[in-house]
């Protein structure tokens, strides 16, 4: 591996690896060996065109518990706006002697172009509505802290498909690690070319909820509730939002998922963002441990 | 202590052996060994709701130089502004690993509400208009430094205390501490509950400089002066501003503070700013080992 | 040396100090030795009055790789706007133990003012329309590490020489370390002192090429040729711009160098600018080794 630029680029063996080196980190983590040398004298870019604190700072404790040096590179006020192209941002970074970038874009693809052009590996932390690879694998690591196993799982996947890179990564991760994903949203929320993943949908969350050993709740994107084709917002919490009642009739020891922030409320009742069953900051905290196994795996060879 | 919160929480001891701490890092500081191992491993977040350059570097030069490892979170871009809660966004910090959370809020109360919510050790760097508890650490140390001791001394503070969470932080440490508090301001810029508070109130600063052995200038907030029931600048500066005739009746070794940014002309003339009793430089100097002194009592232990 | 604030008080031994130190800092990072301790405990500050994420950048790197802390002190939304002076800033930032600061400010100038009021060291990182002493000296350490000497050669500089500190710090300094500087450029982008500068003025770019070692284009700032007394954009590349046909007139081993960032297109063709001839990227390598030999010599005595 050098770059991490989609999960559909991984092998089973290699996520597995990930998750085995991100549990291994964590575990030194909790014996309170929080800083590592490891990657001392290295260089980390977290190049962001949109704002993420969530991502960037959670890259940012991984880097630094793992000794790396980081610098935060945000596009606005940059050279960017002076006319630069991602291509001569690249060389400029690479010229640096950044090992690895981390980058995040509203244009889909834009991590697979910047790995064309610089040396050191590239890290997509979220590419327009197209893949955010590190969410779906650390998504992956807690599910299987939790249920102790990903193979046979069956995963729902709920809400605003059509632009979440979360989903796409998470669809494309979970099967080949031998999971069964379903995706559950209203139709105009659905991307056109969803037949062709390799999972399962359905317009009904109560139907899919009982058979169901995950439920993961993508943020709804309010703003978008507005445009006329989209439901209106108490229709779409009544009918994909999760609430106490729903989640009693999943299996006893289903899972709540959420990549975060959470819209209490719309998409996940307080009652069930709190409950003991949502894995909401669990899925935070393996963030950290999972960015820093992917860190290791790719630059430490370098 | 698990939690710096308010300077009313701390008792006379407590307030006492942050100061002494400060002191010896201090002198620490002096010997050039700049750079203590000490937090090695631990992570201080910086969670800023409101821009304040000053506070923040000074904590970030404080946990940088006590080998903490710093990430700066500022609201502005961030989860909060996609309809998180800051009660999320605290489960968020901690999940992260945040051994300290530093937060400056615009609402009064909001480092208390997180102290309910995180493991870690909550900083208040400013709440609202109620209390900035390391802003007054740093001035009573400073007085202490300069004058020997703080029991009996006269301090005035003087100037806009409504909207001032400094005033309020430093009539409860100093109180503690046996100082002898006067808040002077014109009427419409007292809060109604100053009747409550544990000092003297006067509306006449030329009659109190002669008895103070501390005069502390506040910031006018010179938006506000522009709001009718306000004074106009001009008024404000007569009655309220210190120039170097003032200066002059006060007692010979007496001081005068300024927790910054001045705005040089209207709260304090050009002459007195740059005088050697004025020790705005000094405090902040102090602040960066008092804020060294409160992360290490804070965040050694756990 | 205690400044570096214009190329202009640098002396030829003084100059090649720094370009010799900058050359073996980047041979130990070529044998990966990435960090050093040397300037371990130190902390530098980068205040930044106006955006320069590039610039930023490479200090940010440089003061890493010697192990100094750096905060980036950025003056938007910071004191500076609620009406402290560049004076009170200074005195707040060594009053914080900066040990170097970085300044970048658009007021020409800026950076002596500060040396005035500070102990520490000030690094002129661009003020105003005046100076940007770092970018010359990075400059001049391409063209010596690319044709072997610096005396003597012929070096034409091209485009908006009026707006361009870079113009005028490249002027002084290769005139101080023997080379031969050309302006080029339309009478509107000259300043009206230039026949004081110790350098040939031209304007034309096609005369010049055959005679040039160098020749270093400046971003065109596209704004600015709006404006009715300036030459239209494609009036400008066709006189200005340098393509694939100029570039084979001139001398066999001659180099085309740009302080970035590239306008492709403007002044510059995506031909020339990714032609091995041009060495921009390499100019964005040599910029971190040459502010790490800066940082060194600056800060490392004191």
């Amino acid at each position: 591996m050098r770059h991490l630029l989609s999960t559909g680029d991984l092998s089973h063996d290699e996520a597995t690896l990930i998750l085995d080196t991100a549990a291994e980190l964590a575990q030194v983590g909790d014996r309170s060996v929080k800083k590592l040398p490891t990657l001392r004298g290295r260089t980390v870019v977290n190049l962001f065109y949109e704002d993420s604190t969530r991502t960037r700072t959670s890259f940012e404790l991984a880097a630094k518990r793992l000794s790396a040096d980081v610098v935060n590179f945000s596009a606005k006020g940059s050279s960017v706006s002076k006319g630069e192209s991602l291509k001569d941002t690249a060389l400029t970074l690479q010229a640096m002697g950044a090992d690895g970038v981390v980058i995040r874009h509203s244009a889909s693809g834009a991590a697979h172009r910047l790995a064309n052009w610089v040396d050191g590996s590239v890290l997509n932390a979220g590419d327009g509505t197209h893949e955010h690879p590190t969410q779906a694998l650390l998504d992956a690591f807690t599910m299987r802290s939790r249920l102790g196993r990903l193979e046979g799982l069956r995963v729902a996947v709920v809400g605003d498909i059509l632009h979440s890179r979360v989903a796409r990564s998470n669809v494309l991760l979970l099967t080949t690690l031998g999971a069964h994903v379903t995706l559950v949203a209203p139709p105009t929320l659905l991307p056109v070319s969803v037949h062709t993943w390799p999972c399962e949908v359905s317009y009904d969350l109560d139907a899919v909820l009982p058979k169901s050993d995950v439920v993961m709740m993508l943020r709804v994107q309010a703003e978008r509730m507005h445009e006329s084709f989209f439901p209106s917002t108490r229709e779409y919490s009544r009918n994909y939002g999760l609430d106490g009642e729903r989640l009693s009739r999943m299996p006893e020891d289903a899972i709540v998922m959420h990549p975060g922030p959470m819209v209490r409320g719309m998409e996940i009742s307080a009652e069930v963002a709190d409950s003991p069953r949502c894995t909401v900051t669990e899925q935070v905290a393996n963030g950290v441990s999972l960015r820093m196994a992917v860190l290791y795996l790719l630059l430490s060879g370098s």
